[in-house]
């Protein structure tokens, strides 16, 4: 019979035992996890069902679906409403996945801890899982090797008179065969993207309703984000922001290229991201306030006389960078009104943009670990603009 | 200035009618709607932000983003909280739409609309999206069209020794390049999916943990559905059931091919299909209750003596059907429980399978409008199991 629990049982404990302190440490005597990510992050695995962890770090695994899985703690179970059978002590307190977990199911689950108090356990599961264990640490660097092999063969893939969206589906396709995914995890009940942002020229200026660093038409109204088929004609940036998931954990990059020759605005902003990047990788350490790297990066812009250009030019995203995993919106974030605070071992993505009006987007994106020496990059690739047609 | 409004103005003031008399019927006094296939459903784009109806059918558009929509009736917030000052009657009961929408959140609408009672929306707005409009089934046709065109050339992508997710990844550049969006709207806290389903041979019988008809162990257990690599040997059938999103609006086909000569196990699972599709569409029309359907198309498997069989043989779905339209799992659903109603210009998806066990999976999937004259299929391409090598 097949194991439930993916994980090896140091990596489960080690997971299992982060939890299980967060949960002490908020005060709660249990959670009940039933959000996909969080599942694959306690067992390597996703299935329909629910985890159970107590603050004194006891573990029980009730699956609903596949059937005939197997190993220590899995209680097969056909509704939530059986879990309470099975407690041999009824907390007091239960947290619940309140930040992505629709109000129905929440009502639901209440019901079915009926006399346990419940409180919102989705922070103590972002908060663990924004530092990484060297296993997840490992998993996110495959991915980076694998999307860097993607990378350096996007333009073998240009052919002249494509479109921004005829290019993209040959990044897909290459991606695919790599062992891309597909699937982009992000959290958050509005949030909505397919494989990847890739913007040229004007596109670049179109604002999206998503809360992204870029925006871009999209192909359709249902799915207003990235390419719209832009003609990918002499003198324009493409920016290239696809899905980095190889091993269930994601790394995020973004490399510009261009056609033909680009303007002295373009290469001077897309220097300023390679140079906000460098500086925000040296700062950055664990103690370090995210905010102020916000702050630093918004600065170095405002020197270069490029403030109006950061992040956007008809709308602005307010943040440079964010937590990367699981999903691809995980902590911490890098905003101005952040109140995280790096730790060692978070994985972030920083990406300073910059919109040029006709040109397209310019700009770097890299994954970097949170180590006390600086951020360490696990996205090399080269840097600079890349021709596609030379 | 573009406008907020996509739909025509008689478009958007039949779905606004269709929803105030819902409300109406719910006995709510307005709705706050912030889901995204909900928004689409009302102004024909994505936007973050709210589309408020009241019973009497008054209507505003609160935006947040993207910047520079105009039109009649759209005011740009910053924050939900600045909602209430725009509204120049209190409701007494708002419905919010919390069975897509996550517990934080609705708490916090909750305190926006304070005073007001509030009640859950999402049936509301599922039960008047069921019946779609004709300029709905306009689009629906639409993707119909485009994704037979996909399914016929599916043969010419094959090449012996491939495996099944190559060929699924040169599926999805071919519809990708047809113009298929790629997103798969689908509803629900657990429910994903990258481009859809392909299984051959034995995965098919692998168990997944989502709410499919079938399943598949996937390349990873991050996202355990579909294809796993499979060789694409003499033998095996092939189930193809991939994203047909077109136009926002989707349809649903699954046809199967196979690598050489398969079984007479398979042929006749294969023909028990068919006319299970053929009876039940004869069956339903306005009126028709959804778990007769079901009914009847497990008393023709018992009949062909392949129960065991149908809807998969480790596990078994409990459904052989559901609504389609912006969203893969709408109403209604053709479940053994299922208290809906056909009703006139419903579009459901009919998918009576079959796992046979290291052969593959068996079927034909169509999406059909319901109309007096029974359901109506508008996923027209050939049903027979269609050689690959051949």
């Amino acid at each position: 019979m097949e194991k439930l629990q993916l994980l090896s049982a140091a990596e489960a404990s080690l997971r299992i035992g982060k939890v299980a302190a967060a949960v002490t440490e908020a005060s709660v005597d249990a959670v009940l996890i039933g959000d996909n990510a969080n599942k694959f992050y306690l067992t390597g695995r996703v299935f329909a069902g629910y985890v159970y962890i107590t603050a004194t770090g006891e573990v029980l695994y009730f699956v609903q679906r596949p059937v005939e899985l197997g190993g220590d703690n899995v209680i097969y179970i056909r509704k939530p409403e059986d879990i309470p059978s099975h407690l041999a002590v009824k907390p007091l307190t239960v947290g619940l996945e309140m930040d992505t977990t629709c109000y129905s199911t929440i009502e639901r689950l209440k019901a079915v801890v009926n006399g346990s108090a419940v409180a919102n356990a989705s922070s103590v599961m972002r908060y663990v899982r924004a530092v990484k264990t060297n296993e997840e640490l490992r998993l996110i660097r495959m991915s980076g090797v694998k999307q860097e092999h993607v990378y350096r063969k996007i333009p073998s893939l240009f052919r002249p008179g494509m479109t921004d969206i005829e290019l993209q589906v040959e990044i897909e396709r290459l991606s695919r065969l790599e062992g891309c995914l597909g699937q982009f995890r992000v959290s958050g009940d509005s949030m909505e993207l397919f494989m990847g942002n890739i913007i040229a020229g004007e596109n670049a200026d179109a604002p999206s309703p998503y809360d992204f660093a870029m925006g871009g038409a999209g192909i359709h109204p249902s799915l207003p984000v990235g390419a719209d088929g832009t003609e990918l004609r002499p003198g324009v940036t493409v920016m290239v922001d696809v899905n980095g998931n190889y091993t269930g954990y994601m790394t995020d990059m973004t490399r510009t290229f261009s056609v033909g020759e680009v303007g002295a605005e373009a290469l001077k902003a897309h220097e300023c991201s390679i140079r906000i990047n460098r500086e925000l990788a040296a700062m950055g350490q664990p103690g370090t306030e995210a905010k102020m790297l916000y702050e630093r990066a918004m600065s170095i812009a405002e020197e270069e006389g490029l403030a109006h250009l950061f992040m956007g030019h008809r709308q602005h995203a307010k943040f440079v960078g964010h937590g990367v995993g699981i999903e691809i919106n995980e902590l911490p974030v890098i905003a101005p009104r952040s109140r995280d605070i790096l730790v060692l071992n978070n994985v972030i993505a920083l990406e300073p943009k910059f919109v040029i009006p006709k040109v397209g987007a310019v700009g770097v994106e890299n994954t970097y670990v949170v180590t006390p020496d600086g951020l360490k990059c696990i996205t090399n690739s080269p840097e600079e603009i890349i021709s596609l047609d030379r």
